[in-house]
């Protein structure tokens, strides 16, 4: 199994300091996410059925069809490799190392891309993060339709995990073009939604693949609770409104913080920012020190920060950036 | 996909009958299941992890180890006949369909096996479901054993499906060998705790076996809400008692009731009666009639019958019996 942000039962026992005073930056999870009504009792109780609302509700949100309903896109992560005999597959690194990980598993030969002068001309499938977990990197949409065009000429796919682009404008994602062959897109409800204990995501390609997909994953695989707030969640455009404009300013907020304590972030999300950094082993402890948890990457050297919700979360975060620098735990430069 | 019962929005569209004035039998769920409280937020926002209690809880109920929780047994149902190489599996019909479904997708010969008389010398998995779901066969557990310790030798498994065992005595279950190479043991919270939409199951098997199979199924396959409810149901022996109790009662009355309209079951488990009748489709025709929905297997032609919980649906089912009765709808013998 791959490490994750998240996993803070066991950081809160490697660090001795009690679970409830942390505060976890680790993942790029909206902490302050739909607000969840009590479920009906039947939802526990009953399977799960396929034509409970979910999907027409999730056509109106992301405007495309064929969807299909899957458990949190790592479910259709893990099943699409399986879907192809084994090719060669174009990935990025650092990535969501999930993607990697799966298709190599499944008995694929990885390709890893040049991120600034990618050539995809030895390969039958394509994994794009866009924008990327954790550089942010984010790939036009001209590009995006190259890569698509080029790959289904000979059969192959492009697989574009779109997790952390549900706050950002529509103009950015490939939803527009799903339907034709080769084109794979996936969402999630854990980021935006800040729904992630849920497990629900969302493919979107044309009905063949989904059909081969379906049966592969079989049935019942979303929880019958988790398919009832997901369809309420995608229908409450009010509560998305507000949290597209609150996300965005959380995010300006946390770039000019983590700059004015030298962790200034090359790059960033709505929901999270990316500080390359070659001491990030030394802040991630530091920090951790004062009971806050950020996500460390090794290539290159990184931290990713989830964004503070409320104003002592802020504070917590701003004096321990204060506190590290005045005892010079860590040399800035 | 294979057909299942409880597609109750789908029946009530067929037969112009509106949802919520259905008796819905269709299943082996108990539908008076774990009383489930109001759920923490964080269980909705925050991915789920793996040191959660939840192992704990469930070893100490099944009082079993390893253990392995899974996204329902569906889940561990389409991974096992992944780790192995295309095999010989021997297989019961009627049972459980998914079983077969899912090794032969993966590429394994399915070897039917004589109810009566079952000779697996050429089996090298061999796949029970005890009791069994429709017919309620119970196999002995001297039978199970001596099958595990043929199989093993020959490096082959026992896989035994145990969904329906829940609320019988702990002295027909393999859960007590489980550890063992060769043997591994399904459970479900979806069948006794009546929590189907949850999707939490169990394996119990020898190390290396779950450890490939959690390898093979990935991380936070479990909800986050589902393993926090499933944890609770697990530790609340109060209810467990009591509702062991009241499922024996239950299906008596059930048994005694089908009896009486000339229905008599050829054998049950505490949650369903399995009625074989030559008229089951016209059986099921005339009980969807009258908002009942039960559900139907072909070969033999048989009905599988839930539980009524409350007086008005024993009398919504008697009254439907008594009025197919009285109207000849069906001649019975």
């Amino acid at each position: 199994m791959l490490e994750h942000g998240g996993r803070l039962n066991e950081v809160a026992r490697e660090y001795g300091i009690p679970v409830e005073n942390w505060l976890d930056l680790s993942t790029g999870i909206n902490s302050d996410g739909w607000p969840v009504p009590t479920v009906p009792a039947e939802c526990w109780n009953r399977l799960p059925e396929e034509d409970d609302g979910l999907l027409e509700a999730a056509r109106a949100y992301y405007g495309a069809q064929p969807l299909l309903a899957v458990a949190g896109s790592q479910a259709a992560i893990q099943a699409l490799p399986r879907l192809r005999e084994p090719c060669r597959v174009g990935v990025f690194a650092p990535a969501y190392a999930e993607h990697a990980h799966a298709w190599s598993r499944a008995g694929h030969t990885l390709i890893t891309l040049d991120d600034n002068a990618p050539n995809i001309d030895g390969c039958d499938v394509v994994v794009v993060v866009n924008p990327n977990n954790p550089t942010a990197r984010l790939w036009s949409l001209a590009q995006l339709q190259q890569w698509h065009s080029e790959l289904a000429t000979r059969g192959g796919w492009l697989v574009v995990d779109e997790a952390f682009l549900d706050t950002g404008e529509s103009g950015l994602s490939m939803l527009q073009a799903t339907g034709e062959p080769g084109l794979i897109v996936l969402r999630s409800l854990g980021k935006f939604f800040g729904l992630a204990g849920l497990r629900v995501g969302f493919v979107a390609a044309w009905p063949e693949l989904l059909g081969a997909l379906q049966e592969q994953l079989g049935p019942w695989g979303i929880s019958h609770p988790a398919r009832w707030v997901a369809t309420q969640a995608l229908m409450d455009r009010p509560w998305q409104q507000q949290a597209r404009v609150r996300l965005q300013q959380r995010s300006e907020r946390l770039h000019r913080l983590l700059g004015e304590y030298g962790l200034s972030p090359r790059a960033g999300t709505e929901l999270f920012q990316w500080v390359v950094d070659e001491q990030a082993p030394r802040w991630q402890q530091a920090l951790a020190a004062e009971a806050i948890w950020v996500r460390r990457f090794s290539e290159p050297a990184s931290l990713r920060f989830g964004l503070p919700v409320d104003e002592s979360q802020w504070q917590q975060l701003e004096q321990a950036l204060a506190k590290i620098q005045r005892e010079r735990v860590i040399h800035v430069a």
